[in-house]
């Protein structure tokens, strides 16, 4: 069987239209024989250090988003009570847990739980009580995965895939990056990369 | 025959992603069986108010978006020399301009060839010699042209314009405008758009 194609699929916590990426891609990668690469990393670091401020302080881009998001998530069948908590306050520590998790065989669940219960139930990812419920789960304990998640070389880990990130010209979540360096930004762009991965062309 | 639905096409002379929509939004709509409204506005003088920096001093994102043109624009089989010039310069000549065309009934076609230009000879929409070219293609006197479009009650129309377009919430374009209040942003929401206004539902 000739190998599959590799997406990698940067993602944060706290990143709005992540949400609608994370609940689906998975399924369509599936569908069309590609594979994902988890990669979850810091998008607030890279825009507060570009000054990229994408909503702060406009009204209209929030009320907008929200529309647009709870569209496509009818559209997606997923639930999506907007708006939710934004921006969240605990970034690092789910971005630690998350690092953590995708090292252990947790993470994408525990990315995808995180999201669910942030859309659904407003508490934010990262933050109590998100945190421990999406922990409790998995099976997992709260108080020892925190402890893990505080080990300096998760941060190293997290700091390093956020730079590399940044090296790759990303500037926000979610992006899909075909064969290391062609960036496909936004949920709605899964597609594309998709079909870039398997024939050079987005459609 | 059941009236068609209608959706506002707001857009504007220089804006990058606009490019794609006027290039085959009217094809689209009527295939679709809906009417499109066209709507030039200054885009640029709501982001101005609203402090909404999209593309400036984020080279990151400039880099990104002429590619993700460029990968579109191939396939909606269009022309595109990314990058091309911008921000242009003479926004609001070509906004005058494009607000006399629509009363007179070659708007249209008007910004379409302008648009064609910018794209593919890297000339500015309402600029030498993108306007006079354009305006002689459809048989128009330039000087004769610019005078008109010097009256003041142009000015006042484009100004009413834009005034109903920040009224409505919009913040950038192309913005697809069902039944006057459900706002689409992006050439990537015309689909949507198109959708919503026969469903209700955007797929």
């Amino acid at each position: 069987m000739a190998e599959q194609p590799i997406i990698d699929f940067w993602l944060s916590l706290g990143s709005t239209y992540t949400y609608l990426a994370v609940m689906r891609a998975d399924d369509v990668a599936s569908q069309n024989g590609v594979t994902l690469r988890w990669r979850p990393f810091s998008v607030r670091k890279i825009m507060q250090a570009m000054d990229n401020r994408f909503l702060a302080g406009k009204p209209e881009k929030y009320a907008y988003m929200w529309a647009d998001i709870a569209r496509q998530a009818a559209f997606y069948g997923i639930p999506a009570n907007v708006p939710v908590p934004h921006p969240i306050t605990e970034f690092d520590l789910a971005h630690r847990v998350a690092i953590l998790g995708m090292r252990e065989g947790w993470g994408i669940d525990f990315i995808k739980d995180s999201f669910r219960r942030w859309y659904e139930f407003r508490r934010e990812p990262g933050s109590e009580p998100n945190l421990s419920d999406t922990l409790h789960t998995l099976g997992l304990d709260p108080a020892a995965v925190r402890a893990a998640a505080d080990a300096p070389d998760i941060a190293t880990t997290l700091e390093a895939e956020t730079a590399e990130a940044r090296a790759l010209g990303i500037f926000g979540a979610p992006t899909f990056v075909v064969g290391g360096k062609e960036l496909f930004w936004g949920n709605d762009r899964l597609e594309h990369a998709i079909n870039w991965a398997k024939t050079g062309r987005i459609g």
